[in-house]
């Protein structure tokens, strides 16, 4: 039998707690934008004892995430892949903390990547670990730095990054692609319009980028609908390098919240994958499966 | 005989005039920050009047650029490819202004774009123009949207923009993968392994980027090195994919000032091309070649 603990998911610029309960279930969430970069002078412990507070002291907290980066409280040394919840649960790092609370850390992956050299992930393995029962084979993590991650007998085998979802927020708010912009909304057609492009001419980002002006100035994508088309052409590229990159077939996992989710999904379905939308609690049966291998709950 | 004038390059980031005699010389110049951003209110003939100040009111001015365009001056339709110097010539726009002074307003070309619908550019074709007596067939111009354009018969065909200079910027100076960057020296093996890695996976940017950081983490590419392999990962996918929309055989110009030039020029070779530097006052030529055209001078 399992014991309830405490599973917190702390990236650059998120905080979450989850209260599990002896199942696996979640009995209570907190969250906060205290990502790692809004905490200063290392102040860690004060934040998470402030986000924490009102639960049982005696619980064992389980952390992932970039809290154990360079630039987190504890920087713990990648674990190589191939790697599962037992190799993570070698690697935990545990803290007692001056209230009596038990912080273990668990890290992230690398990999030797034959196309960049390295390639590095924290938290969104233990995204994957917590998706396992789903039978899936490859996995897809939207976000700043979105990960494509195959499985074998339950061990991340290999992964790449692609930096679409920061590139997104440079090309939307810092550029001159995004002067013509209007909003944020949601158009699927301009969304479609842009992967269609990105499947179409892979190779031709940075030129294809080009088009979120010039058919802005024409008039041919409005002003409301010009950043669906930047995200398409962006999310489209990395679909399509991702998919050459590993075998069509099989069952494509995405897991991230419900907006960007489906824009992925509709992308991987043009591009031919099979693909569904996985839990978005992930993370917590992934550190659950890691507490367990390493017999902390 | 042709008369002497004033050519001035008026762009979204900067300002240049040169005062040129009537054989095409330059003899003096004028360059500043002030481009059509910097100009508050739409005091444009007051910015002009100081900076052409103590040079002959009687000599007419020759303007291209983004002067032209929606967020300049006077906002002039662009010319549709193909278009020489004669076409630009009557499109000209002139304006007096209050110190009696005359100012003729060239504008860009547009290209209905099989890749982007939509192609467009201001003051690179002038650029071009002024170049044709090189016999070459083929120009880039680097710079924040970069351009590659073909010439045939004394016309510009064909082109195709690369946002190239912008991401440059935008990644570097406002993303993840510049944190580890320090100084932006011009290391040239780093540049190289970039260019290298484009080349072999010109479909892989986003993924490629994420190498700026991982190869940064473990250090296999110094911190004062990152920022010239981030260019060369940027020029590099956009000299493959360019190469890729037109013959390889024939010669290639490069536009620029000298550093941005010699780096185009590595990657270009390293792609098989051949390229040399061009003029770097090839606008004040082409200006000439216009206001020749146009009777003005």
């Amino acid at each position: 039998m399992t014991r309830p603990f405490i599973a917190v998911d702390w990236g650059t610029t998120s905080f979450r707690a989850y209260h599990v309960n002896a199942d696996g279930g979640v009995l209570d969430e907190r969250r906060s934008s205290d990502g790692i970069l809004a905490v200063k002078d290392g102040a860690f412990e004060q934040a998470l004892e402030t986000h924490l507070r009102g639960w049982d002291i005696g619980l064992p907290v389980v952390a992932a995430g970039m809290i154990t980066s360079r630039q987190g409280w504890v920087e713990l040394p990648y674990v190589d892949c191939p790697a599962g919840p037992k190799e993570l649960a070698k690697a935990i790092i545990t803290k007692s903390l001056t209230s009596g609370r038990t912080v273990h850390f668990s890290t992230g992956l690398h990999m030797k990547s034959e196309s960049l050299g390295h390639d590095v992930m924290r938290s969104e393995e233990t995204q994957v670990f917590g998706s396992l029962n789903s039978g899936a084979a490859h996995f897809v993590t939207p976000g700043t730095h979105s990960k494509w991650i195959d499985v074998e007998d339950g061990k991340i085998v290999r992964f790449e990054t692609y930096v679409t979802g920061e590139s997104f927020a440079l090309y939307r708010n810092h550029s001159i692609l995004g002067r013509l912009m209007t909003g944020d909304g949601d158009d699927k057609a301009a969304f479609m319009r842009g992967v269609e492009k990105a499947l179409a001419d892979p190779a031709g980002l940075l030129h294809s980028l080009f088009s979120v002006r010039s058919l802005g100035l024409y008039n041919e994508v409005g002003p409301e609908a010009l950043s669906s088309y930047l995200s398409g052409l962006l999310i489209g590229a990395e679909v399509a390098h991702a998919t050459k990159q590993r075998k069509r077939d099989g069952l494509y996992l995405v897991l991230a919240s419900s907006g960007i989710a489906s824009r992925y999904l509709r992308a991987m379905h043009m591009a031919g994958l099979k693909a569904e939308m996985g839990d978005s609690l992930a993370i917590v049966a992934g550190e659950r499966l890691i507490a367990e291998a390493a017999g902390i709950i």
